[in-house]
């Protein structure tokens, strides 16, 4: 008996032209890729700001629907939202895809969408592997991860470190989910939900839980100008109470009120998710929010074309007590 | 019916566990890990070269035999190689895991081993993911990512491009598969036949299969010292002719004549492993060729500790001939 690594499972043909043709497209053909940072001399104490993350199990429903195109914009989206809230200008992007098996118009629209996402942020998409592991992922499944690398100078780094008594919450609208929440939202609808049109929602519920993760670097771009800005939390996974309470120092507490959440987030809760659970893990329609001098208030919901609504406050507290404090209007 | 997101099957209290382990460990807990670089500052014209990769399906042979411990090295081991290879100094790395449940010990286990390695080479661990995902990997099963990022002087990259007629050909020995061919390997052998010992390799098979990926940024750091080396190539999948070809520039052609395989590859070859396939797959015992100058050889075979064979030579050559050929001796 003899075998080939193509009856083991892993089609090398396949795996080579894919593989080429992306060399083609990233112009990399070596072990690692090149990126070369003149600008990097002009810091003065230069930090390099890098987070890796994937998208969760979105790519389950984005493979359910076959509607995977997506998926670039919320890998690099999330990732640059993750150290552009610290001040950074992104760098470089990788990525990393592992599939059951290779199957080319699938792994080239989600390549080419990751792609295309960093093209237009201007980030230079410097590697990325793809991987054929069908003795790891069952079949149709996938996963996906991005890593990032960003700069600052030290000095400008947002860390809330700044945050203080009388600064003012913005929140920047979502999305949709973004890239957090799929696991409890699969546990709860069927493919047939997915693909019903939902009057409420203009479009199908697939759709809605499809659209890509919003990316806030020009928006933090605009805030940043101001000088204005104490802290940024991208809210992911833990909430907006979760993702704020990353930011704000012992001694402040940051009283949220939210606005009513989009229609998402009612159709999700109607289907029984848990309210308490839903703001632990959803966004609740505020992708981001901006703590900043109240000064820049009305310039910032004025200037901020994407929606941008006024939540709360910063305020002394007793170094005890919760730092954010969600209240519930709704 | 209500559903909180444990029911959906995502643990968020082991997560947030694990999480606040890590970041005990790591030092990190805002959206992105910060990494001040004042050593930038000193090159003239800094590149940035990255890489990100997987280890394959190692990690299933892991999972199954219950022996994690080894593919945190595997995994930082195979990173820094990719950059090592072009004169890169690590700085940072990222982690990516993804599992079908969060089990604390082992989740431990494999972070604890990643932080290790780069504990070990001095490179920060910058940041990392964890992520629980059973709509994706099924019982019992997880995956990893990598992502590197390291630093050289753009005058110093080694990319192949400095190699010539007359340049000797230097192998450094591997620890084993490393990280490549382990669905193959999967293919043909049983649990049973892992457990089994085996007087050849004086351990289970098993072990010998989950040695840990071989790091050599300490030997290319010797062989760079002597300024004599032109082209370095990290034997991954694709074999020796697939790597080395990566390397060799368009009218030159690197004859190699391997030594005898360890006894690990005959193995895999007695059980009915192509020998064809073997070698576009394996590393056949070398995990590292270093393209120089003839007159470090001896000093190379002195000064390298792990083993280092003189594998053949560089010649001129047709344009349109085969950049790589290796000589069939066994």
């Amino acid at each position: 008996m003899t075998l080939s690594y193509r009856e083991a499972g892993v089609d090398l043909a396949v795996a080579e032209r894919i593989a080429g043709r992306l060399a083609a497209r990233l112009g990399t053909g070596l072990f690692g890729g090149f990126l070369p940072v003149p600008e990097l001399r002009e810091y003065d104490e230069p930090v390099l700001i890098s987070s890796i993350d994937g998208v969760g199990t979105k790519v389950r429903l984005a493979a359910l629907l076959d509607r995977p195109g997506g998926l670039g914009e919320d890998l690099v989206h999330h990732c640059v939202n993750d150290i552009a809230v610290h001040g950074a200008r992104p760098l470089l992007f990788l990525d990393y895809l592992a599939f059951h098996r290779l199957e080319a118009p699938r792994v080239e629209r989600i390549v080419a969408s990751i792609a295309d996402a960093c093209s237009v942020l201007g980030i230079a998409l410097a590697g990325g592997e793809t991987a054929e592991m069908p003795l790891v992922y069952g079949e149709g499944s996938f996963d996906m991860a991005g890593a990032i690398v960003g700069v600052a100078e030290r000095s400008a780094i947002v860390d809330g470190s700044a945050i203080r008594a009388g600064d003012v919450l913005l929140g920047l609208e979502s999305s949709g989910l973004h890239t957090n929440g799929y696991s409890l939202v699969q546990r709860v609808f069927s493919e047939a939900d997915y693909r019903r049109y939902e009057p409420a929602l203009g479009r199908t519920l697939g759709e809605a839980l499809l659209e890509p993760h919003r990316c806030y670097l020009q928006d933090i771009g605009t805030l940043l100008a101001t000088d204005a800005v104490h802290g940024l939390a991208h809210i992911t996974g833990g909430g907006i109470d979760g993702n704020l309470e990353r930011i704000v120092p012992t001694g402040l507490q940051a009283t949220v009120s939210l606005p009513p959440p989009p229609p998402l987030f009612a159709l999700l809760e109607s289907a029984g998710i848990d309210s308490g659970e839903m703001r632990r893990v959803f966004n609740m329609g505020i992708g981001l929010v901006a703590v900043c001098d109240r000064s820049i208030q009305s310039l910032a919901t004025e200037r901020l074309p994407g929606g941008c609504h006024v939540l709360g406050e910063i305020t002394q507290n007793d170094e005890s007590a919760r730092r954010v404090m969600i209240r519930d209007d709704h």
